[in-house]
């Protein structure tokens, strides 16, 4: 048996340790689950001493685990946690008197209020039984009810309380393709869809596929998430670096990647896979569909998989950029299954819902052999499944409530411009032309008969258009309703 | 580079592979994360060719992906996937109209319904602010909005969407750390706590940790539960196995592990950890306290990691057997930190509760150095945290609500006897000597006093204890509460 030392593995602690790792390359043991009949076939000559107690120094523990820095969760947290509490046991102590954490991005944490919609369904999921009962009409409201019920009917016996489908429960993974496919325009398939505890078990599930030995190499873009490193490290393999310019923004050039990826060849690696984090995490930048096309060109010609890392697809706050997924982006360059293996990650710990502590997320998978995919659901298999709230709450934020705007245009003979600020929507109404005979008849004009028609009928308040001196007669406006059917209008300012 | 073939790595398809597999036995990098400056010491001469679309091929994955095995989510699963599909797309194709999922304990998809205590709770915690209004109180008992009121208190911020500490919120480790003392009679570290996704994860973080090659092994029982073997797969280890004897009740004799640990030995194993699941998965047997103690002599004879998977704690039913955490068992040895690493994983899935859906869970780490700690911080860190209903729920199941009797001993001047069946207590009241004066001065018995004021007082109807022949005149009986509060009582027919 070989030993060797791995040189300057910085754990944790900043410190060196050297380490004693067996060497695999000899042994072809046919099987890891050593029964008496099985046979080792080259038992090394000299075993480990047994260790006595305490039985784990932190020398003997996997290097890859001591190899793995984290650094939105490092010293600096450690360092964190202590100021807070000698703050708590000591006001005063120090020049400041409370620590606030920007070391990663939990808005909840800094105050912004959850969602209303969102909690309200999961309170509602969680404890159906009040979902018959008439106070809760007073305590939640109808549109929430409606949907808990939905939900619920998607799940198998309704019990929230069950372990799901290994890739989640299977009227949710319906749901969200529906999200996908009315964001991109191009068709998504349920059976696609893993959903997950965040995003991080979905990248540690590819990571762990994809990477063999140290020889392989994983594409990250620098700075990266510090995500990535870690779970490379863990799995045993290679990040090879591609570095974003700040000069230009932080702009993601292929020539750069492609740079990389030769030199990594060059040194032995085998690059499998090119992560891209759109829009940038921690640099916050949103690429360009062009950039992105020679993305997925780059990765195609290299045989490379996609990680598209999404997470960040409803934080985009400059007007002349827009988010594009890599799947919609590839479909569009008449790239189907056969051309490029892409893997888009989603969060519910992002955009403007921020649910961090919820842990929801989904991976979507395509561009896999059959085979291949019957690995990942091997190991989505293993942890059983995510946890049913979060896999509730990741179909909420692909399929929120219509904005009041959505719901005016689905509607026959009415149609509304976008709401882009302030409180109001101003529709127009196609009246049927026997409507306005029947308000000549009255001597009105046709849009005050409609509101006064609309009012004795439901008890609507409107404004006639023609109040505010719009030239057609036909254009009734109304006031926005509350927050709940805002979503998409206060991201911005709730972010 | 060198190439072997690991033979009959069975795959989940149950078809062999072929895979090249490469050696990392000649590189001695200082970094995996390979910069422009960083220096790979042994390039190979000839790098694997570049993989052309499709990108990835099941023969090119991480071999110990195929390599794993998890049957309780295996091919029968598949294959009742699609007779349920079969039936509900053709029903009367089969002899059977529904498929019954026994393959796995998963209470709530089988009609368990979820204690409507902690359900309570979670779906106030999920949407706090109807915590303040009037209809909450009718919907929700007293009890569940106190508990979320604590719960959210020891929030910080009170943001059940926020990323929590990495080990989980601190006040919920307090009261399970209390919840543990209570239980064992010995001290509890809030900071030994790490909350997880349910124990599954925490399985994956120990193995983890502990395995840095094949020629690492952890003993397990055989019949074992599938994720050892599946987590000892993906971590590249050995699963050393010993033999529960069927014939003695699925006995757990340490001669057996003894010889095993001897056997891997030789073979060059260097052997790292004892599984034992207590209960027994799948089993079903629950170990005498006196063996508890033989093992416990062994892990620390032999160095050993004590892994104590106790999620089925709650779940004895026999009358004769009593669960003994390993903790308790060593600490009642007079085994402490210095003596033995013993992890204790614990899950909301398993108990009365059977709450698989949510992912909550958690392992108690206690008897490793800081240093070690310090790494089983950072590979939680990683992850971020746990799901915070699951969390909460960690929580609720280590401090459920008190049942009636120990509410009653609780107050002062008043024993209660243990409720051991039908719907009643019979609680003995001391009342002061006034009281029986003023009793006498009515001209009646002091129990129908006291129960005559306490209806008059609060509206309670009891029965004087006299009205029964008790000869005590001192001790009013009562009809017992609802099912919340008999939660203790209950468990056994709920399973």
């Amino acid at each position: 048996m070989r030993r060797f030392v791995i040189g300057r593995g910085r754990n944790f602690l900043n410190r060196s340790h050297q380490q004693n790792l067996l060497s695999s390359s000899s042994s072809h043991c046919q099987s890891r689950f050593l029964s008496s009949t099985s046979v080792i076939d080259s038992p090394s000559s000299s075993s480990m001493a047994p260790t006595s107690s305490p039985a784990i120094t932190v020398d003997s523990l996997n290097p890859k685990v001591l190899k793995c820095e984290y650094a939105v969760r490092g010293e600096i947290v450690s360092i964190a946690q202590r100021l807070q509490q000698e703050l708590q046991t000591n006001p005063g102590s120090h020049s400041f008197d409370e620590i606030l954490y920007c070391n990663i991005g939990n808005p909840q944490s800094l105050g912004q209020q959850p969602i209303t919609f969102f909690r309200e369904v999961l309170a509602l999921c969680d404890h159906p039984s009040i979902l018959d009962r008439s106070e809760t009409q007073g305590l939640f409201s109808a549109d929430s009810i409606e949907r808990a019920w939905q939900i619920l009917d998607q799940i198998p016996g309704r019990a929230t309380g069950a372990y799901s489908h290994s890739q989640g429960i299977k009227g949710l993974r319906d749901t969200i393709a529906a999200g996908i496919e009315a964001r991109d325009g191009f068709p998504a398939d349920p059976n696609d869809i893993f959903l997950t505890d965040g995003a991080s078990p979905a990248v540690h599930m590819m990571m762990q596929l994809l990477i063999r030995s140290e020889n392989d190499g994983i594409l990250c873009p620098i700075p990266q998430y510090p995500l990535y490193s870690a779970s490379i490290a863990l799995h045993g393999g290679t990040l090879v670096p591609y570095y974003l310019d700040e000069a230009t923004g932080w702009g993601l050039e292929t020539s750069e990647v492609k740079k990389q990826l030769e030199a990594a060849k060059a040194k032995g690696i085998t690059v499998r896979a090119l992560v891209v984090i759109n829009p940038g995490n921690p640099t916050g930048q949103v690429l360009a569909e062009e950039n992105q096309r020679a993305i997925v060109e780059f990765c195609k010609k290299e045989g490379l998989v996609l990680l598209a890392d999404e997470v960040y697809q409803e934080n985009v706050y400059v007007p002349e950029k827009k988010f594009h997924s890599f799947k919609k982006v590839s479909r569009s360059m008449g790239y189907g299954e056969k051309d490029i293996s892409l893997v888009s990650f989603q969060s519910v710990s992002k955009g403007y819902y921020g649910e961090c502590g919820k842990r929801g997320g989904y991976m979507e998978v395509t561009g896999f052999s059959a085979e291949v995919r019957e690995q990942i659901y091997k190991v989505a298999s293993v942890n059983l499944c995510s946890n049913i709230s979060g896999q509730i709450l990741a179909s909420l934020v692909m399929s929120p409530p219509k904005t009041l705007e959505d719901a005016f245009n689905s509607l026959e003979g009415i149609t509304c411009n976008k709401a882009e600020g302030a409180m109001y929507l101003f529709p127009r109404i196609q009246l049927p032309e026997k409507a306005i005979k029947a308000a000549e008849a009255e001597k009105t004009v046709p849009d005050a008969f409609y509101c006064r028609r609309l009012l004795n009928a439901t008890g609507i308040v409107l404004v006639p258009g023609s109040g505010f001196g719009q030239v057609s007669d036909r254009s009734p406006a109304l006031g926005i309703l509350g927050a709940p059917y805002c979503l998409k209008r206060t991201r911005f300012q709730r972010l």
